[in-house]
C-alpha cells in the first residue's frame, strides 16, 4: 500500500524504530538555494604524508610511533570523549538535575596504509579485512562496555578532519540513547507480533540486493540519502555474520559506496554506523528482537557543494526532508546501471 | 547539589525535558582542532538592497511588491514545506508503512526595514514590536493549528540564505516530535509533582538576570552555548506575557545576544524558536503542565570559525559536549561585566 504515495503531496510517515515522525515536502525541490555552498571535496591527498599521524610510520600527538601496517590498524584515540575511569558525580534525589557515571573508551580505526582510497575504490579483499576488524573489535569492547559504537565520519563537512581512511569506536558502560530508544521499540514489536520488526522489514521491501543482504533508502528516511543495509537472515550482532555474509557485504558495501560517489560526482561525505544487539552485561539478556544493521546519513541535498541543512524547524519541531524516499531511492539506483 | 559536578571529569546528564540523556566529556575541550573552518558571517550587508526580496518595496520571487514597511513584516513564505490543503495519504494497516496527513502553512517575518541590523543592535522599541508580532502570529495560526513554530535560522552556517534580519513560522495540523516528547514529559512531571516542571527549575536556578525573566544554560544544554529564556512567572504562551514582561524580555534578548555577538567577535550564528502550550483543537485542553520558554542552539565552539559538529556518534549513540553547561555559563557571564 505504500507504494502508492504520491510523490507529489506533503505527508508525515512515521519512524517505527525511533518512535517518531518526518515532514514529507516534496514540492519543496522546486526551491532556488542561494545559500551557503560547502568546499568541494579534497582531492589531491597524497597517498603516505611523513606529518599525518594516521600513517604507517608516523608519529601521533603523544609520541607513539605507527608501526607499518599493511591492512586495518586500531589504536586509542589520543583525544577521548570517554575514559575508562573517573570519580563519579555526586548523587542526586532532585529530578530535575540527575548525573549518572559514564565510563568508556574510543579507537581510532584505519582502514587501509594508503591515504589516498577510500572503502569503494579500496579491494574487495581489503573491505573484507574491515569487515572482520569491526567484528573482532564488537566482541573485544562488549566484553566490558555495554555498547560499542562504530561509527565513520566521511568528509570535512562531517567533521572529520583527517582524509586517511579511518572509523572510530567509542564504547560506553551505557546505552545511548538511539540504541535505548531502538531497543524499547523492537522489544514492543516482537511481544506484540512475535517477529524482530526488522526481519519483518527486510521481508516486506522487496529490492533484491544481492542474496544475502538488503540495501534501501528506509521508508522513513530522515537525510535526502539515507541508507540502510540490513542482513537478509536474524543476525543480532556483526561478529555472528559468517563468511560468506562478509563476502556478499563487502560487495554491496563496495556498490552502494561507489553509486554515492558518482551521484554527485564527489567522494561522497556521510556519517555511518552500526546498529546491533547490546553487549557488556546485556550480553546475555533475551535480546532476539534486535536485528544488526548499518544505517548511512550523508549531508548533500542537491549536489557535491549544497547540503540539506538541519536547523530551526529540524531541532526545534521535527525533521523536514525535501524528495521523498522512494525518489530518492529512484536517483540512486537509476545513475549507474548495476 | 548539582553545582558540585566535577568540571573536570565526564559524566552522563538527565534531559527531563526530552527524556534523553547527554555525555559530557570536559577534557576533550584539550584536543587540538585540525578539521573544517567555517567562513566568517557576512559584515558588509548594504542597509537596502532593491534585489534582496525582504527589503521593503522589493519584488519577491512571485512577482508581489513588499510595502514600505516601517516595523516587522509578514508574508508567505515563497517555498513552504507546508501547505493548507492537498490529498491525504491512503490508509494501511501495516505497522511499518504508516504516514498521515499533514497540514499547514509557512510565513516569512522582516523584524526591521534595513538589512544590515541584528536584533541585539535594534532599539528596545524595535525589538518590542517584534515580540508583540509573535505573539499576534501565535493568536492568528494558532486558531486553526494545533502548534505554531517561531524559529529564526541566523547565519550562513545556519542554513540561512538572506541576511536580512527575519525569522519564520511554520504552523502544522500535527504536533510535531519535539513539542510532542515536552507535552509527555511535561504531564507527567505535573501528575507526579503537582508543578509544572519549568516553573519549578525556574525556582531552583539561581541566576537572577532580570525581574521577570531567567536566562540560563540549561543543566542539561547539548550544543556548546545552548541557552533557554524563561519567565519566571507560569506562562503558557508567548501571546500571554503582559507589557511589562514583554519589555523586559526585549531587555534581556538584547543583553543575552549582544554577549554571545561579543564572545567570539561575530554576528552570533543560532537557531531560536519558541515552545509554549499547544493551540488549535489542542487550545483548551488541560495544557497547566506547559511553561513557555525559548531555546538559542548556537553551532559554535571555539571561535567564529569552528563549530561543534553533531555527526557519527551524536547521529547514532548521543550527544556528547566538551565543556560543561557552568562553564559555558561562566564563559557567557564573564564576557560583558553586565
Ligand atoms: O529558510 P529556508 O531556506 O526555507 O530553509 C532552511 O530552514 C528550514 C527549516 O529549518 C530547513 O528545512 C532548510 O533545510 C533550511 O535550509
Ligand atoms: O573525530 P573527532 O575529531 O574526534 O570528532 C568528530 O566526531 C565526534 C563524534 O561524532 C564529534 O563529537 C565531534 O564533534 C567531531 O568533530
Amino acid at each position: 500500500a505504500h507504494r502508492r504515495l504520491s510523490p507529489d503531496h506533503q505527508h508525515i510517515r512515521f519512524n517505527p524504530l525511533k518512535d517518531e515522525w518526518v515532514l514529507v515536502s516534496p514540492h519543496r525541490m522546486k526551491r532556488p538555494w542561494k545559500g551557503q555552498v560547502e568546499k568541494p571535496q579534497e582531492t589531491d591527498v597524497p597517498r603516505f604524508d611523513p606529518n599525518n599521524p594516521l600513517c604507517p610510520g608516523a608519529t601521533r600527538p603523544n609520541g607513539k610511533v605507527n608501526p607499518d601496517y599493511e591492512k586495518t590498524f586500531v589504536f586509542d584515540n589520543d583525544f577521548p570523549a570517554l575514559l575508562e575511569e573517573g570519580p563519579p558525580p555526586p548523587d542526586s534525589d532532585n529530578p530535575l538535575f540527575q548525573a549518572a557515571p559514564a565510563y568508556g573508551t574510543c579507537k581510532v580505526m584505519c582502514f587501509h596504509p594508503w591515504s589516498d582510497v577510500t572503502l569503494p575504490i579500496m579491494s574487495h579483499d581489503d573491505v573484507h579485512s574491515v569487515i572482520d576488524k569491526w567484528a573482532e573489535i564488537n566482541v573485544e569492547l562488549g566484553k566490558k562496555y555495554d555498547w560499542v559504537q562504530i561509527f565513520e565520519n566521511k568528509g570535512a563537512i562531517m567533521g572529520c578532519s583527517n582524509p586517511h581512511p579511518h572509523c572510530q569506536v567509542w564504547a560506553s558502560s551505557f546505552l545511548p540513547n538511539e540504541p535505548a530508544v531502538k531497543d524499547r521499540t523492537q522489544k514492543a514489536y516482537y511481544n506484540k507480533y512475535g517477529n524482530p520488526m526488522l526481519v519483518d522489514y527486510v521481508k516486506q521491501e522487496c529490492q533484491k540486493k544481492n542474496e544475502h543482504w538488503l540495501w534501501l533508502v528506509p521508508y522513513w528516511a530522515v537525510w535526502p540519502y539515507e541508507t540502510m543495509l540490513l542482513p537478509k537472515r536474524h543476525v543480532l550482532r556483526i561478529e555472528d555474520l559468517n563468511d560468506e555474509e562478509r563476502n556478499a557485504l563487502a560487495d554491496i558495501m563496495k556498490k552502494l559506496l561507489t553509486k554515492y560517489d558518482n551521484m554527485f560526482e564527489t567522494s561522497f561525505p556521510y556519517s555511518m554506523g552500526w546498529h546491533g544487539a547490546p553487549t557488556g552485561k546485556r550480553m546475555n539478556e533475551d535480546n532476539k528482537h534486535w536485528q544488526l544493521h548499518a544505517l548511512y546519513y550523508p549531508p548533500l541535498l542537491r549536489s557535491a557543494t549544497v547540503k540539506k541543512f538541519m536547523v530551526g524547524y529540524e531541532m526545534l519541531a521535527q525533521a523536514q526532508r525535501d524528495l521523498t524516499a522512494e525518489q530518492a531511492a529512484e536517483k540512486l539506483r537509476l545513475n549507474i546501471k548495476s
